[in-house]
Formats: C-alpha cells, structure tokens, sequence
C-alpha cells in the first residue's frame, strides 16, 4: 500500500494529506441550516451538516492531492450518526480515488488490537461471509502496549495490502512529557523507532515498508535525527500552519529522494475561507478556498525540497 | 463517579467488573442462526448476535456485580453495527444499574482527546442542544501523548461526575518494552503513575480521584509498588483468568481499606459455559454459567482478601 502511496504523490507532485476533521465551527452557515432543517438540532443534523461538508471539500482538491486523514474522534463526537458520516467519507473518497488514512491512533493488547485492525484496514468474517468494515487504506496506531499490540495491524498491513503509521514523536505540546525521557541515553521515541524499523521489515512494499511512524512538524531536530534512523520508514507530519510547523521545518522529513513522508493540514485548508488571506472566497466558496490553500501549500512545501 | 462505583462495589461486596468482549465464537449457536436468520450473514446479523449475547448475560449478572466493561473494538470490529450494540448495551446496563466503563482506550492532541472525552464521558453540542453520544461512566485513556492528551478527559470527569482509567502497566506479555525501560532509574510506568496521581489531584471524589489507572494482574510485584505510590487512585485489574493472574496476583492491588482496585474477568465470565467446570449448563444456559462464573470468581477473591 505505501508503494500505490508514493505512486499518487508522485502523480500529484504533492506530499501532501488533507486532514478531514470537521468541527461544527468550520461548517459554513448555509451547509449548517440546511442540514438542521432537515434533521433537526441533532446528532443526524450534525452528521449531515459535517458529510455535507466534508464532499465539498473532497470535489475541490482531491485531483490535487494524494490522501485525506479523517480523524476519527471529530466524527465519534457524534455518536453513531458521526461515525457513518466517517464511513461515508472514507467511501466517497475511495471513489474519488483518494487514499485515506485512517486517523484512529487504537492500539491495545494482542487479541483486542486485532479486532481493531480488523475494524480499520481489515476484513472480519461473519458466518461465511467477509466484511471490511471501516475499510481505510492506512491507519495510526498507538505503540503503548508494545510489539504485541501493534504485531495484529502489521499482519493485516501485509495480507491485505495496507498501512499503518505508529506514532513516535507526536506534534503536540507536553508529547515530550514521556516521549523524550532518556532510556540507556537515549528518547524513549528512539527506542520506539527502533521497534516501528524491526516492525516494517516484515511488510516491505518497494523502497519503503507499509509500516510508517508519526512524528510532530513541530520537532524538526528530532525529525532530522528520525528521518537518518530510519531510511526505510514513511514519516506522517501533522503540525504544519495551525500548530506551528513551517515548510522550513519539514525539509527535514524528507529523503534526498524527495519522498519519505507526507504532510498534513487540516484546519490551515478546511477552515482556509475563515482566514484573512482566503476571505475572498466567503463562506460559499469554501471549498474553493482549500484548493487554493492546497495549492499554496503545495508551493510552500516545494520551495524548500 | 469514583465514588458511585466504590458505593456499588461495597453494596454488592464484589471488586468485580464483567468484561463484555463479545466474539461471535462466543456467542452459543441458537443466538448465532436467529440473528443471522433474521438480519443474514452481515455486520447487522453478527451486532444482532452481540447483542443478544450482552443482554442475556447482563440480565444475568446485573444484580451481583457493580460494572461492566465492554472493549469497544470487539464492536467496532462489526462497523456501524456493532458500534450501534456497543451503544444499545450501554443503554441497557445503564437501565439495569450497572455502571459502565468504556474500555476504549483513546488519547490524543489536546483538542483531538476533548472530542473523544466528549463522545464517551461527556456532552456535545449541536445547535441549541446537547447529547451524551456514548454516556459511558468511565472510559481508559492511553497517556503517550502526555498531559495535554489526558487532560481534557479529567476535566470531563470533573464537570460531568465521570471517571477515567489511564494505562500505566498493562496485562499483556510485551507490555515491558517500553513501559518497563528505566528513566532516571524508574520504570516509566513509575513515571507515567506519578502523572496520574498529579491529574487525579485535580478530580478528588471523596477519598479516591475519579482519575484511576490500570495495572495488569499479570505483573504482580508491579502492582504492589504501584498500589504504595498511588494510594488515592483507584487500580482497573485486567488479566485475572484467561490472561494468566490469580487471586493470590491480586491482594498486592487492594488498599488496607479492601478498596482500590476493581477485578476484570471477560472471556472467563461471558464465555464460562464453554469451560469445563461450567459444561453442564449447556449452551443454552451460557448467561446462568456466566453468573456461576462471577460468584465463583468472588469467592476466589474473597478468599485472599
């Protein structure tokens, strides 16, 4: 899968993965009462309101970009209305031709995760028919618990063709708080590396393996260090606008071939209409104003590699 | 809410809670070919199954235990569907007055993790309204992220009387490679435990914090010296039984005051029918097994307490 990855950023010319995290404050207000109006103040309307928007924005860009990240808890805050409108998006995207990566970060202990893994990137028999339930190409995973809670979502990556990216160095604030602790002289997000390294080596797809990491834009040092440590390994970089990190910082994500990870931006293009640079758009070209923020950040990213 | 499960625990004298992690081989033949008779070989006819399964076990179990904890991905394996039983057995213990821990084991950024706190412990808003999506009591949280992950659960549990279990040492055989590695001399369990007692002392509920965190009863020794360090936390024990703990693992988790720690039993309980001792039950009698199992699994207890 991570090959069919680098193939559609290759064709785009883009490194770049839109993240589809909807929040009711980025809805225009036109998409908002139409959904209200027709499902009521409720979960439904919600889920309407944010499905609704979320098509837009898959129609202005996906001929421009790679992938789409949908985090799943922005749309699990709407209960089970929330999470078919995250399954129809994962659909509509497929459709669209667009990878998706599955923002889940699940992990738990072996039997569990491959029930998650089943849920996500997998397939789960019923009687004697199989299902793919949520049916992403890629998905995060939390390396908590260790091999044996990350080992289910590799078996899946190799015999379906997926993905998954394991979180090493997270973008947020106090991710240092555990991550950076020194083990025998070391980040304990080294050690993690290390592992996601041994981890990939079981399901290569090409030059790189389909088990990629997470690490923060916002830690560009330690993105550095990662980028050396692990040649093979895919890097997934939220961070970028919204939490701080520059195009500067992402040059060194990047392998001197130019691939080696991919960048995303949720708020800096969903919301980009509410922006002073993308006001031109107003509310009803708000899709419009993500194709141009993609576009921009396109250009941002490119100036640096 | 710590305080409403302590209540519950003293009142039905069982440091007790059922796992319910339905797997459709658990689930007894005649529940299975109705389901699938009425709804087909689908996602809906394997969550029809799950259901059917839940309700009579909790029908069975309700009046002698103070929880259960469904694991969420034993349902988000089945899609929507299942995730649409996880809800509907919520509901249902709810009615029955169980309290609920949802084992769901999310963590995120900071504005990602109060989504989740929102779809499972807390409220969301839509509109003028507010919903309660999946109205758990309790949810578990996995720290990686650190505090800005986990906070905006505690402040959840504090303006809506809930309660979170943070990982800290879990059950499962690889749980060492990272959580066991030594910071400064201390395991980062250790490290990860001390955060805990920190978050806690923000969410106080009488003599415990409704900030508990989980130790497998896998690792014993573990949980005696954790049990020292966190005497106000509440401890969430999984791996008694199928896992491999025992009663004897057990005592090291309870305080002086015979508190502090809540037992969890699933395969061992919901799947009892199919174990030796519980075989003359039949299928037909799995929830009457199961109930067997629980008060059996009490007395073990009891027996070292």
């Amino acid at each position: 899968m991570i090959q069919k990855l680098i193939d559609r950023i290759v064709k785009t010319d883009a490194p770049i993965v839109v993240g589809l995290d909807p929040n009711l404050s980025f809805v225009p207000q036109g998409i908002l009462h139409r959904a209200f109006e027709e499902k009521g103040e409720t979960l439904e309307g919600a889920a309407e309101a944010i499905w609704q928007f979320n098509k837009g924005i898959v129609d202005a860009v996906s001929d421009i970009v790679p992938a789409v990240k949908p985090q799943i808890a922005m749309y699990e805050q709407f209960g089970i209305p929330g999470l078919k409108a995250f399954k129809d998006t994962v659909d509509y995207c497929h459709e669209k031709g667009l990878i998706v990566i599955g923002d889940v970060k699940r992990g738990d202990i072996g039997s569990t995760s491959a029930s998650y893994a089943k849920a996500h990137i997998g397939r789960i028999e019923v009687g004697s028919k199989s299902y793919a339930p949520f049916d992403e190409d890629f998905a995060t995973v939390n390396p908590y618990l260790g091999t044996d809670g990350v080992k289910p979502f590799v078996e899946v990556c190799s015999s379906e063709d997926k993905g998954i990216f394991v979180l090493v160095k997270t973008s947020n604030p106090s991710s240092g708080e555990f991550q950076d602790r020194l083990v025998d002289g070391k980040p304990l997000y080294e050690l993690v590396a290390e592992k996601v390294c041994e981890w990939g080596s079981e399901s290569m797809d090409g030059d790189y393996s389909n088990v990629g990491c997470v690490v923060g834009a916002t830690y560009p040092e330690m993105g550095a260090r990662l980028r050396k440590l692990m040649p093979k390994t895919f890097i997934l970089v939220p961070g970028y606008g919204a939490q701080g990190g520059t195009a500067e910082d992402l040059k060194n994500f990047f392998n001197p071939d130019g691939l080696g990870a991919i960048v995303n931006s949720s708020r800096g293009i969903i919301a980009a209409y509410k922006k002073d640079e993308y006001k031109k758009y107003g509310e009803d070209g708000y899709a419009e104003a993500s194709r141009a923020a993609v576009l921009d950040m396109k250009k941002d990213i490119k100036s640096v590699l």
